[in-house]
């Protein structure tokens, strides 16, 4: 086990119908102007904009909005919302909406005390925490990207492309309020996307490199079969309660550190999936996922094959019969299955991307030639390309 | 699942030698005037408390010192820290131990800057959050009690030996060191008495009334199991550094909140526990934890059979023979096996304790008559009184 600092001070307010306390909270807490912001509008078809704003409103907390926030949220209108912050006296943004917003937010809040520009930091992964900063909180809309807790900030640069994360210990809300029930309408596609990017926040740190970390593994496998029951549960009964909270809370707790504790992680599947959610604006991050983990997986498994069978029998509940090595590859070919049932792609020819993109997705990948991730098994250009091949 | 909140905002510093970063931890913080409160002495022995005070003065931080915190700790020193913040201007107490120090830190840090007696918080364990408190941070010693990320604090009244929690969002700690390292000094004993501490944390949860809480469920069996395995372990190797270190920050994770997430808990073996150890000062919480559980789990499996058989194959390895009841009950029967391996009693008399006094701790646990504990079985006075009667 490596040393590590655990730091998750986001405060969870989570079960029904707790969007009604927005306005308390925020009073509570003793912010007055406030910034609104999120995406493309379906909270205000489903009702969920109108209960904020009525909670807003009983507390006297001024709003302004900023809608808009797309998936992969792009620079342009982080930008946007930097200004609205600086020319209103804001003093808190309230995220509405998922990962997406969130991480808007995030970026927003990271410069708009500052003169430097948002990408900056985004470029600049390792800059200390951002003092000066605005804060925020969220109310989050659907399971997936576990930013209501992470320190985790995706950004795409709409001008060139470039999609980049920035860890930030400011980077976590403040507090994060969780209805399972505002989660019953996100469709049944978003849905499964959500259940991969849950899976591959808790995947990817369980697979990194480590020497023994039992009690983490344990949790992440529990984790694991948990988000796979809820999964089956919640793809034919989108309103059953406690498998939607499952997954909420997973998302939650599959990137808020739980799941890394004491392990180097580099997440590689993450880095690759960035560079095609980035070229490929129309991929949805999960499903970027759900193609690319498996291929992963299968060039790398045979270099801890006691592990991914661990995870074949725990999580996918594949038999126990032949060899270590068997079983091993079985659990990666019962995650493909699963996916596959729940409506995921797993093949990049599902996504429309072909050969002629993958020397250029793996070239981004490295940086344009800077960096390799010195994972289990070393990811560069090379392998970048031979998981990419792996997965047409 | 019922709706919970979660806040475990303290900050965890785990790993090798993070107790030499405590005055530069300190100082960002911006503390200045602190208390250093610790037990027996043994950090004199073990050269902590040298390491402790040459890093304080490295970064200027004055302090003076209150050591003396017995296990079940007391009122009286409560007292008398209470009197040392208030004379000495103190802006931060350190506590330098285990839940003991732990414990009476919280209690100091509710009343010191009130006018209000510390065992009224105590016996008030609904009171709002205190919001004069002073703030206090952790260098764990001994992995057992999760008072380090917990809300909770127990104080014996040692002139009426009444022994009362009270559990309130202001007692998380501001950071917490944890140096698993720190732990190889703790005998076998107290160690026994620790991972029996660790497991009945998580175990109260697991246990309690709920309906569906699959992902707290697999959490909570995947960090029992990660405790056994490493208890077994330390018994034998005292020094191995990962299992140290599963055990710590098992500590953590078994009483801030998380193996308890949608779930209603009373902790009934605890409170019945706090009148044993609270009447026969002699007996360590852990010893006593180890004797009571079996016994109420004999009294109470029934009830939820399915929860019983799955701790009994997912953590204790019960062979999967029988009925569900004969393997509910074997899974009770083999955590009593490995409490005894470890070294720990499982019955009364092994305590000193006979049946002249069943009466009495069943009275005193119901708090003179006033109250019982509404768990999947109602725990009141008959009830207490036929557990006693198991653990003789």
């Amino acid at each position: 086990m490596i040393d590590f600092e655990y730091y998750t001070p986001t405060k969870v307010f989570f079960g029904r119908d707790k969007e009604n306390m927005i306005g308390d909270i925020i009073k509570s807490y003793g912010f007055k102007n406030i910034l609104l912001h999120y995406g493309m509008g379906s909270i205000k078809k489903n009702g969920l904009y109108d209960r904020v704003v009525k909670s807003l409103k009983d507390n006297d907390i001024n709003f302004i909005e900023l809608p808009g926030v797309e998936a992969n949220p792009k620079l342009s209108l982080v930008r946007k919302g930097v200004k609205l912050v600086k020319e209103n006296n804001i003093d808190f943004v309230l995220a509405v909406g998922g990962g997406s917003v969130l991480d808007s937010t995030k970026s927003i809040c990271d410069s708009a005390r500052t003169d430097i520009d948002p990408w900056e930091f985004q470029i600049k992964t390792k800059t200390p925490n951002v003092k000066k900063r605005v804060p925020f909180g969220a109310i989050l809309t659907i399971s997936a990207a576990g930013s209501e807790m992470s320190d985790s900030c995706v950004i795409t640069n709409d001008e060139t492309l470039e999609k980049r994360g920035c860890s930030n210990e400011a980077h976590r809300p403040l507090f994060t309020i969780e209805n399972p029930e505002l989660t019953y309408s996100v469709n049944k596609f978003q849905t499964g996307c959500g259940i991969v990017d849950i899976m591959m926040h808790t995947m990817e740190r369980y697979y990194s490199v480590n020497d023994e970390t039992e009690l983490t593994d344990n949790i992440a496998l529990g984790l694991l079969k948990s988000v796979v029951k809820a999964g089956r549960v919640v793809i034919d009964n989108p309103n059953d309660y406690n498998a939607r909270a499952d997954l909420m809370w997973a998302s939650s707790l599959s990137h808020n550190g739980l799941t890394g504790s004491g392990k180097k992680y580099f997440m590689p599947v993450h880095q690759i999936e960035h560079e095609v959610s980035g070229m490929f604006d129309r991929v949805a991050h999960g499903a970027g996922l759900s193609v690319l983990f498996p291929a992963w997986a299968k060039y790398v498994y045979k270099s801890d094959i006691e592990r991914f069978k661990r995870f074949a029998l725990e999580v996918m509940d594949v038999e126990n019969k032949g060899s270590d090595e068997e079983i091993a590859f079985n659990g990666i070919i019962a995650l493909e299955e699963f996916y596959k049932s729940i409506g995921m792609p797993t093949r990049l020819s599902e996504l429309d991307i072909y050969e002629e993109s993958f020397k250029d997705l793996a070239y981004n990948y490295t940086f344009k030639g800077t960096r390799e991730i010195p994972d289990r098994v070393k990811i560069g250009y090379d392998e970048a390309l031979a998981i990419l091949e792996l997965a047409k």
